[in-house]
């Protein structure tokens, strides 16, 4: 797969107008640069340059004893090493190239197109000074993101795999649930099934999945607590795999009926059937060209509009790689998303939409569904949650 | 330990005449600054400052979302979060503070001192644009050499144990080991015991162990192979775990001996015995106050005054809670190493001496052993390998 993304990166690279794309690191095992998963696949010791050039090559310069893995990887063109300093290799490659116009790993908006350091990139100007390339450099997010964004079939197929295996264990769950067990308890449950599989959680274990059950729960990004089960608690699980390296990112609801009831309060359906509509909402509206600020205060507006405060997040996040895979956001304009929510939305990206509602007194609604970008709508990858999902 | 940390770091802002030590960071499930798993002790979502401060304290201001969670780590002095950016908390932050000089994860020298990326540099920088905070920061490379590299006497207890584990696996490796096995069925093995002790690898388990047979062997960083050990080869194996968080990282030679033969050839033993004679000198002659410098060219002199080339990396790097611990190295002089060379060597400082040879029709020998820096020169912690290890 990493030979296919270096394909896709050499025919991105007009799109950009890029005559290079380089990655500048070392010592990837203390802290790798993102965009490593994508188009290098391991890791290296010393300073090492990957660069991705307009004539088609792919071009890796490692220090001398990491030579011969990246030589065995067989994804580079060309693979080039050094014993004392990667000055002089790194001077010959941009000598060879003159680009008129290379991308770095700089970004303020997009975390994963910001893999270079300062220190990095104060290396790279003590080596290059004198010449004329480091006024040429240019952020590498437009790239990224069309790397990490646009699908191709075969990512989709295996994100679609990981939500398979999700919604698999979110049935099992259902099965088991009842009044008494502890957020860790159901946790402890969905592990052992996640180590059944064979795969990875989609994020930190110690908070996948997230168990939040009853009015006094955290409420999000937090790992599931000694709190037990009540009758009359909305309970929601947020929950991922990472099967095959691709991730699944799913919210599921549940109410605890109490005796005598057969359906939840009013207040509980009202809120919840609002968050299925908006979902709903959002993956009719969302095309290709507009932008992730649009979709958001579609599904952000549906909410208010229905009386209810405004959710402290945004209404959804990219899915690949990683659960958030970066770039595009269908995210309100804050300060904190920078412009993100002004880039538009293409085809074959895939999207998280999880809006919340807290009911008071019971315990927050919400939802996460999955859906992929075609120029007709939003196809759900999963299978949306329609109805509060009962316990006796 | 988190909170250990955090109070030795509180001990070391006066040494290294520093107000308050910054680290800031985002989405660090894609990218962690590596000083996170020090200080901070578990992963952030959106941008996120973790402020250390002369008076004492120890500040986290995090997404809204991520709030609970830094509350019940129970490990910073106070947390506080923001709902659309943190702007307007961080410059609260300075002017509370009002540091004359603090550190930020910036370093040409220290990966592990290297954390900040560019984009959030800027980012930074625009927060506190229209102040005077930015012209008052410098590299916290010395305050994060220190944290990491003086060991507290827990600190050695776990390297200890991990090194323990290591050596006992070698022995059951020394067992096993006979001609006809390739590579990939030592690491097997050893993977097996890795996993039967519920353990990890101390680096990526593709590479770890590396096994080297022959004298065609790729010699170092590299993956076990499907090549077979013969009768006249020499071994080398690369290995260490990761137990509660710290690591082991040796290096073993063994000798298969050809029919008739009861010892190596003399020029396998006399490369051996050399690497030997140079890990005793370098663990014999290091001081607190020394460079690595000073100590890289005791060991590799002693080799080239035997009449072997040089080998083409350092003597030795530091382990800790990573296998490459950073910042000060048993280092030439070589461009990629930068000023690290002339770093001081300090009591307690844990570093493996780890020469090589290659031996021309026979494989590499090469040991790596551990030692602790005391006032009176290096104490092993592992049980330095004096004797070439025979099999039949």
């Amino acid at each position: 797969m990493i030979r296919e993304k270096i394909q896709q990166t050499l025919q991105l690279l007009p799109e950009f107008d890029l005559d290079m794309w380089l990655i500048f690191v070392r010592e990837s095992a203390a802290m790798a640069d993102p965009a490593m998963e994508l188009v290098v696949g391991t890791h290296c010791t010393w300073q090492s340059a990957f660069a991705y050039t307009r004539d088609g090559k792919a071009v890796a310069i490692v220090g001398n004893l990491d030579k011969t893995k990246f030589e065995e990887l067989g994804v580079f063109t060309e693979v080039r090493s050094y014993v004392t300093g990667i000055g002089e290799e790194l001077r010959r490659l941009f000598d060879e190239v003159k680009p008129k116009r290379f991308a770095l790993n700089v970004s303020t908006n997009d975390y994963m197109s910001d893999g270079l350091t300062c220190g990095m990139y104060r290396l790279l100007e003590r080596y290059l000074e004198g010449t004329e390339w480091m006024g040429r450099w240019v952020s590498s997010e437009g790239l990224i993101a069309a790397l990490r964004g646009r699908k191709t079939k075969a990512e989709q197929k295996r994100i679609q795999a990981a939500i398979d295996l999700t919604e698999e264990i979110f049935d099992k769950v259902t099965e088991m649930l009842r009044p008494g067990l502890s957020e860790k308890d159901v946790a402890a449950f969905i592990l052992n099934l996640v180590d059944e599989a064979g795969v990875e959680t989609a994020w930190d274990r110690s908070e996948c999945p997230a168990v939040f059950t009853g009015p006094d729960s955290a409420g999000a990004h937090c790992g599931p607590t000694d709190r037990k089960i009540e009758p009359g608690h909305v309970m929601n699980i947020d929950f991922g795999v990472k099967k095959d390296g691709f991730c699944s990112d799913l919210q599921r609801t549940w109410y605890f009926l109490r005796p005598g009831e057969t359906r939840a309060p009013e207040e509980v359906r009202k809120a919840f059937d609002t968050i299925v509509e908006s979902i709903r909402l959002g993956a009719e509206k969302i095309r290709p060209g507009m932008t992730g600020l649009e979709v958001d205060t579609l599904v952000r507006t549906y909410i208010t509009d229905k009386g209810y405060p405004e959710y402290p997040h945004a209404t959804g996040h990219q899915v690949g790689r990683s659960t958030h895979d970066g770039a595009a956001l269908l995210a309100p304009e804050w300060e904190r998303y920078g412009e993100i929510p002004r880039m538009k939305i293409e085809e074959n990206q895939v999207y998280t939409i999880e809006p919340r509602i807290t009911v008071e007194g019971f315990g927050v609604a919400t939802l996460e569904d999955i859906i992929v970008v075609t120029p007709n709508g939003g196809r759900f990858l999963s299978h949306p949650q329609r109805e509060i999902w009962y316990v006796q």
